[in-house]
């Protein structure tokens, strides 16, 4: 039984105080976007923290100019113990969810976790079950049965698990540039915030959209009006807003911002016949969700639309008066958040740009506009020839017994682009989710089959880098 | 010195009195839309009910459908002592207020009346402070001085004064429609719920805008989703109702709905040349609310826009995340209020099955799309040749010194439809707001001054119409 096989076999024995791990986490209502709940980002840090320290890593809480980050290293084993030098992995998540409104539509409150009975076996609901606290707990767990098995670590291993990646990580990023000598010795980030192909097949993402996301607010008279005494005299703001906003796509889809599309490649050939092979079905995708069709590029295959086609979401707006009934008023501001997922070849700077003046040359003169960028990120694509990815696809094809397929990721997360710049380092991008997870929706959930498995492989993939 | 003027000596001799009266009731937050205020309706209806009761009417609160109303009549004077037969007149007017959300924009608490020295002399800033409570308390306490000063009413009196007037009246037209025998002796409607021209010069208003106010909600997917995982195949909501809201007016200010202005008419040149020697000053009307130019139809007066042209405003919109920092969602649904202001000429009914219809015509196959009527009243015109209107006019006259204008009314007030239709009763539209007021805003006002002279000019109304 290879040391490896050891650890599994107590992965299994203490599964249950893993999964106990997990769900102390959970209750903690870390949502970085609500300052209200700053004290329980510090608490979500002091979380992982400690448990890092019980596993005789040296780690702390860092202050950052937004919440603070959770930085841990461990040496790794005594080189004479393994026969030289094993590899430098720098762990990446985040302890920060989103928020969980509407709460009305939770089937149990976001911040007590509620094991559930699924098509898969168990499932736990709750605000971050999986995004990211459920993916971390993975590794975290992996990290504690090598401990107990071994008294160490199998490989040379840091850890940044930060507070800030709901809302744009706008403390982490410098924080990880004034300490680049601390981090940027590692040979490759293990970052586990994506998913997988389906309940049966692990996958590595290779490609991910980076993001713009912009509120626009529009003033106009200096205090909300009468509708019935200025309506037809008074700008609007909602009318104007609305105005704009709806022209940002076409009929066909697609994004209006001129030069949008600049520097967009489409797919190799290759590429676009590996994920035909996927058998993705868009009809079972969309009908899931109580969909029939496609509102995306028209043109596009689906998987390329997914993760290789920038996009335009509006992902909130509000005006004037929403509550029951009625009130005839015309307000005297409205506003939008309004998210890019965007692809390599586009600049973020220059969509943000675009935006402001694509709406500013479409609301009246008496409009005042105000943007406010709270994020911005490239698209990146991810090679697949390094050892530690190849070896990352091996561990997930010994546990789950079939490859690993690479795909794309329509979702973006930044820091993986600030770790390429800031520490000149990879990413590799080994996460467990489901489609069906209702990731920043009402009723989060992540499978616990997802989690075992994947605590298994994290497990298998530091084995096989320390040569265990 | 005739009785009228003893009566107006007694109401500058007891106007502290008045006051107190107006401010005490504007304490009572009666917000007939927020169903958590419906005790406080049925507070605001039994004040007036008693203050009426205290003068000599059979008064009562009556139960509807919605809020209660209160009901008052008042025999009038003995016929011999005045040498035969007085007017009976129906007041009407509504002890509800908007809500007065939002709450942080206001100066003073809006349920705690405050008063404060303006250009005018002292004003009262209080939700509802003009809008009607002030405007009703003026009638009120005309009838007082009257009692106090002569032991009854110079002419015969009815009241209604009902609760949801901001709320599109629901269960009050039925509740008169049911009541019609009891009503319809009257000789004219009274409503004190318009304004003045300025605070100079006194006004009757002779036509009156109507109303269909919907709510459009928009349906998508059957939860909220991550907009990086499906962005760009999923059908966003607020993408789609904004780009369909977006078409309802042209650049030309124009309302898109097919056959909008069928049976408009234009306005007559007398009536032009009347409301262009009115003098209004567009540019300070908007630029008091810090606004440049009008946003209203091209190729129209302002005072025609304003009173003769129908509108479209989306009075509120929402949808998705709109709290703090970023969510990167894409709601489930997205919805807004849209109001339109009609003129005579225009079926609300039909109106609102073309914004239906345009809607419906404007987004995509899986949209589900739900609408809400919230309120339907045509537009108005009122002769000016009864005898009734003569001596308003002239009262109005009286204390001013100076004629009062014939001007038309931007608002909707539904019931005067109502009366016309239910009782055959035509409405004497007497009030005393100021276009400042920030009527259904934050801030609402009335001024001292306007509730003085109003009070005395609903007491020399009474006065000329009961011949003393």
């Amino acid at each position: 039984m290879s040391v490896t096989e050891q650890v599994l076999a107590r992965i299994d024995a203490t599964f249950e105080a893993a999964q106990a791990r997990w769900i102390d986490w959970l209750r903690i209502p870390s949502i970085s976007a609500q300052p209200k709940h700053a004290a329980d980002c510090r608490a979500a840090a002091e979380y992982a923290c400690n448990e890092l320290a019980s596993l005789g890593f040296d780690a702390s809480v860092r202050e950052t100019t937004g919440h603070p980050v959770v930085v841990a290293h461990h040496p790794g084993p005594n080189s004479s113990d393994v026969g030289g030098q094993v590899p430098h992995l720098l762990y990446y998540g985040h302890y920060d969810v989103q928020p969980a409104d509407p709460l009305e539509l939770w089937a149990s409150p976001p911040f007590e976790p509620t094991i559930v009975d699924g098509p898969y076996g168990k499932r736990v609901y709750a605000r971050g079950a999986v995004d990211d606290k459920g993916q971390v707990q993975m590794w975290l767990s992996a990290f504690r049965a090598w401990f107990e098995e071994t008294g160490t670590m199998p490989c040379r291993i840091s850890v940044l698990i930060e507070g800030e990646e709901e809302t744009g990580s706008l403390g982490f990023k410098p924080f990880v540039e004034a300490n680049r000598e601390e981090f940027n010795k590692a040979d490759m980030i293990v970052v586990s915030d994506t998913g997988m192909w389906d309940i049966d097949t692990p996958a590595l993402s290779t490609s991910l959209r980076g993001m713009v996301y912009m509120e626009v607010i529009l003033k106009a008279a200096s205090r909300d009006l009468h509708s019935g005494m200025y309506g037809g005299s008074a700008l609007n703001p909602i009318n104007a807003l609305t105005k704009a906003l709806g022209q940002l796509k076409n009929e066909e889809g697609r994004v209006m911002l001129p030069g949008y599309y600049d520097g967009v490649r489409d797919i190799s050939s290759r590429q676009a016949n590996q994920w035909a092979s996927l058998g993705f079905s868009e009809d079972k995708f969309l009908g899931d969700i109580g969909l029939s069709e496609a509102y995306g590029e028209k043109g596009r295959g689906a998987l390329e639309r997914l993760w290789a086609r920038p996009t335009c979401d509006i992902c909130g707006i509000w005006g004037g008066y929403s509550g029951p009934g009625t009130k005839t008023v015309i307000a005297s501001e409205a506003g939008a958040k309004v998210s890019f997922r965007l692809v390599p070849g586009q600049e973020p700077r220059q969509v943000a740009d675009a935006f402001k003046a694509f709406m500013q040359a479409r609301v009246p003169k008496d409009a005042k506009l105000t943007f406010i960028t709270h994020g911005e990120a490239e698209g990146l694509e991810i090679g697949t020839d390094s050892p530690i990815v190849q070896a990352a696809a091996a561990a997930l094809e010994d546990e789950y017994g079939k490859p690993a397929v690479m795909i794309g990721c329509g979702g973006s997360i930044p820091v993986v682009e600030t770790f390429q710049k800031a520490l000149g380092l990879e990413s590799l991008l080994m996460g467990f989710g489901l489609d069906d997870d209702q990731v920043h929706s009402p009723n989060e959930k992540f499978e616990v089959a997802c989690f075992r498995h994947g605590l298994r492989s994290h497990a298998r993939l530091l084995g096989r880098l320390g040569g265990q």
